[in-house]
């Protein structure tokens, strides 16, 4: 079934090589070579609902195979994955031996430095190019020559780098002149995430924007993607905290119960972490965090529940945890008569183990959205994400199981 | 609206008039009487799905307003509300001084006491009658007396009594002929509770089992329910930290992340704990507390990811908590490549208040069921219970939001 | 026993009526009057070790008995000690009724303001005096004032104020001369906390600092503590997450178990939390709360365990924890051939109810210390503080069980 | 210095080689071959006090050098230490293979079974001896064979077998002639763990017990070791949560808090958390786990703090922990006018990790205190167990800090 779509390499372009696209390379080869279980994929192991018999997503739809995909990327850093995953250090020493050779043959070229938008990340391997004109076409160049050496039917560019610092989009997000312009002008309010997303709609690749940084923000961009017939999605992937804040902020809300306040305080170690010590990088994931509950507990509709409440979240960087992270909530709720009551939620997690499997799917999911013609935000893929971009018109919710059900409704029309 | 079908009083018979009946009874007084908001209230508080203007489910539903609402109830220990408020110590010093008086009106007849159900309790209160079919007769005439001398149009009979030791039901729970031959030869099978609700669908009303106890769990009963044409539904309300377990458990279970192990435990110091502290007691909530995370985390579908699963539930009674019960979960999972992570939920929460605005929307819900004429198991109220009792040939889910859109889906049916 | 000594009345002074404060006099008063327990209090409660019969300290030590304890002070919002624990918020509403009319008989005047110190408080009840002359002249009028009309024997000064923004203590505080220069300049790194002490040891009283505000830092105030041969003591009350900190730290450090990083973070909502919502306030707490593991956990002596151990400690503002701190600690800690471990904490405690104890603890053993014609610093109180100040030669040291024999040393000499 | 005492192979016999004392064996080893450090291990690391330069215990006292350690014992299961240590699941890949080779040498001969006190293990290396006479002579000949094949001037012999079945010690265990007739009718009152401390000292060696078993709690092996001369100490290692509860109890004692009560569970998933799922084999950990707060929070001094408070302790056989316990305790405390306060403590362990070097010490103090002559119950070893046995008129403290200073004392008076 569908043997001819889903024939020939697909490409997965990750701009920026580090913890989570490693992580997420080395297990698609362990479950190639190993038959290792690519837990966490909905696109691996997902079941078609209402099928008589166990079918999975994959049985029905051309999504690419994973024998099918090769991986590439720049990264400012690492030259390559097998670097990338030592700095890591999510792997064990079985895991990193056994996929070494492999990771060494994903190269990684060099990726764009700004520093104004990110300051403490020793960034060795910026491209040489210092215009902003000049570096969107080095990079248009840089995919397609990936794309084209590597034999691939398809790709897809997966925006997997360091949060940048944070600046609202003006006048030169509205629309793709204005952008153009800002570019020629070396508008410093042009971020390296944007032309790397821009670079891979002109290229002719769809674009996932796995970070908190404002790309599908910026009307230009969207607009772009749907005139270049190419489809796009994010942003900031929901994997640890936030997934869980989701889902029990829902389950309090649709209870009706009260919530006085929210804390929420994460400590990590890794990259990440680092570039989120400074402020203004921050910044950006204070905003995708911060709004999640807004819809779950709505203070509009239920003041006499959720007016005033008080929501926190704080990001440490906290080395002795590595890629590690750790999530602390503290939730002060209300029920009957408004009687207080405390919730704690304490999250051992780690950060990449858990982003791995969603970007494989979001690889997956856009390419087979590219297939299927579907242009502009594919706002069906919002369970995946922190902050989901709406189409217009679209009201977004955080609501993972309406997510969900958006997300089935999508895969079964396409079936 | 609906003026005629909310007219005249709607009584609410609590059998066993405990921690939960006496906050459920407090709080809607202090609603009648104060405004203050039933937090935790569906049945008020719930919004119409797909309306544009705000309107709540009590403005297109004959459901019984608060002010229709008129208690009673039957005690082994307390006899009336405003001692079993004291009793319970759920609510404070202020909101038991204003609610004294009324509560004080709200009077407990004596209850049926069978040691070999319930052993740790002073049971100072039992009804005279020793054989169970005078018991059941006995009960039939307490519940008409109660609905006439209170003036109802309509009334509803909840199980609030305490969790009694366990026992399969049998042969003699299959059919009403066999049910009714096992209460005339005084058969030790034949608990309180299928006393209670027996007697209740006899004398005309419908029945809602917020315990444990196997009451739906005996086709007999459930087969005379739809004879009489009365609406029943059970078993053992979702408060706690099953509610949390459900919504986290689906959580897991959506995202395909795998799970090694389980832990509950549970702390708590109330009248409920106490009777949990004997083993055949505990055994009844067991049951129902150890399968919510079957469908969630199947192990049948992906035993790649839930088989072997350790899954322990523990309650202990510790008198210093009260009624302030406290739960502590901690979950091995596991995620991409297998690699571990830990959760932790720590939930001090208060049984009654949890409880309470069940209860209230049970009553309602009901009672809106007898009155379409609805007979059976009511499994649209799924999301009310840890076991919720399916229809003949429908297959019951934990998922919440399953739960709940079958409950708005039922809702909406009727409006 | 001692009779003479422990004859009259003694003053008590609090230099900031806040939550702290109206909690401790409170329950002095509900001691006196309803013979409550003083939990957490040393001085009352403690035994006498190595005795027969048991004995208390105020048995064999000429303490201040409660009865003869008057209360007075200055706040720069509140007037008096009702409204103080009316904002604070500590006390149920029992308790506050019941000692209202008491609270309301002690009085606050008013204090000094600089808004260089303190930004975030609403200073309605500053003093008019402008220059730091004028306003040491007034605060030791107003010392000598209150003392004096409340008929007292002897008194004593504490300071319960809020956290000033910290400065370094400089060349102006090396000497008393110094000092008073820089008084005199109106030198604004003399801070309201220095001159709130250096006046009540001109007035002639010892001096407690309950804050992290540096008064003991300068050697100046220190110098004329001895001058006047009065006993002072500091700095910063070690309640609640610090005192299990060290604890913690130091049960650690005796069995030899590594540690690789320590975070903690604090939320509060009382007035203490709004003032460490400014950095500048911030960094006061942070540097008394940072050290306390430095000689608990050594990394000196003991590299291998501790070296490059990372502290964080964090405080926030959340308004809906009240006057109810909340801390989380998670230790990554390491033992027999470095395999690590986790330890997390979470105390959720009441501010103001753990510190209420140590400040009548430290009321009467500072007038004891007094009454022996100790003069300078205190250090055998140093259980007591985060940032125990030493004698001139001493090595400070963070370990309770150290501390606890050094208090008890000196009470026996005394005996 | 000391060269004569400490010259020649000093043997340690572990009569149960299970987790801990092939994790001790692997630590050990790995510290000679490869110089890590032994972590946790107050006779390798600690400092000796008040000296001016930094010297540590073994500089100043003939405590056996790691490299004249030799080891040996019996189990029930396990033929060696390389198959314990691979059973026990404790040590990494890394660890494992470095020190495979050494534990393979490390032999363990055939243990004393008795299905009484240990059921559900699989004690497939039972000797064949069957009364318990010969099993005391048999294991007379077993310790002499060992420490005489393995040519060692010196030697111990260390309890860390399961726990057994508890029996309240009685009138056979009273005197050694009492003990003595009651082997040789074969009285089932006589447990394994008596019979091998008995032949210890019965072949002159000294004797700790580390398990919760009773041997120092019989008079009569007390009274042996007397007249033997031999130093015998125990019992249960203080090493995860019991030694974290003496910790935090001593601090809310000696801060005279209250406490209603004290909550603990602990899930295990080794071979130790298997035994202890037998209820009659918990007996024994509940007693010396239960009475640690005893003398910390003491209700006979401060009734108005600590009567009737509940503490519980529980413990769970979870599969999914492996040998990382896990343990949660959750504390209701009170402070100033008896309002209430919550402290949770987690502490994700690893159990043979915290017991390695603790039977390390003991080895090495229980040796030199044979050196010194020193006979009977060695109190002064206090720190290490939960159950301290106390010399005849000694009462024994669970105060860490109290049993640190006794220890300190002792190596100081042999120095």
């Amino acid at each position: 079934m569908n043997q001819q779509a889903t024939s020939g390499r697909v490409g997965v372009f990750c701009v920026g090589m580090g913890a989570v696209a490693s992580t997420m390379i080395a297990g698609v080869e362990l479950a190639r070579r190993a038959g290792r279980v690519p837990v966490g994929s909905l696109s691996e192991l997902g079941a078609v609902p209402g099928e008589a018999a166990e079918r999975r997503w994959a049985d029905v739809l051309p999504l690419a195979p994973l024998d099918a995909l090769v991986f590439g990327g720049v990264d400012l850093i690492e030259t390559d994955a097998a670097g990338a995953a030592r700095t890591a250090g999510v792997l064990d020493a079985a895991d990193l031996a056994a996929t070494a050779d492999f990771l060494a043959t994903v190269k990684a070229g060099r990726g764009l430095h700004d520093p104004g938008y990110v300051r403490l990340l020793p960034a060795v391997r910026a491209r040489p190019e210092t215009g902003k004109r000049a570096q969107l076409g080095a990079m248009v160049r840089e995919y397609r020559a990936f794309f084209a050496g590597a034999g691939c039917a398809r790709g897809v560019v997966l925006l997997t780098l360091s949060t940048e610092a944070w600046r609202d989009p003006g006048e030169l997000h509205a629309t793709p002149e204005a952008f153009l312009a800002a570019v020629d002008r070396d508008d410093p309010a042009v971020s390296p995430s944007q032309l790397y997303a821009w670079a891979a709609l002109e290229a002719g690749y769809p674009v996932v924007n796995c970070t908190p940084n404002p790309v599908l923000d910026a009307p230009a961009i969207v607009t772009f993607a749907e005139r270049r017939g190419l489809p796009i999605a994010g942003s900031d992937l929901k994997s640890g905290q936030t997934y869980m804040k989701t889902i029990v902020g829902a389950a309090l809300g649709k209870r009706l119960l009260g919530v006085h306040g929210w804390f929420s305080t994460n400590i990590l170690g890794n990259r990440d972490g680092l570039v989120l010590d400074e402020p203004q990088n921050f910044r950006a994931k204070e905003i995708t965090k911060g709004g999640v509950l807004d819809d779950l507990l709505d203070a509009k509709r239920h003041p006499e529940l959720y007016a005033g409440m008080e929501h926190q979240v704080h990001i440490h960087y906290y080395p002795p945890k590595g890629d590690n992270k750790e999530a602390w909530d503290a939730i002060q709720l209300f029920g009957w008569l408004g009687y207080g009551m405390e919730l704690k939620i304490n999250f051992q997690c780690r950060d990449s183990i858990l982003a791995a499997p969603l970007v494989l799917d979001l690889a997956r999911f856009i390419d087979l959205a590219a297939q299927k013609g579907a242009a502009g935000v594919q706002s069906w893929l919002g369970n995946y994400f922190k902050n989901p971009a709406p189409r217009p018109g679209e009201i977004p919710t955080n609501d993972v199981h309406v997510q969900l059900a958006a997300l089935e409704r999508q895969l079964l029309a396409w079936r």
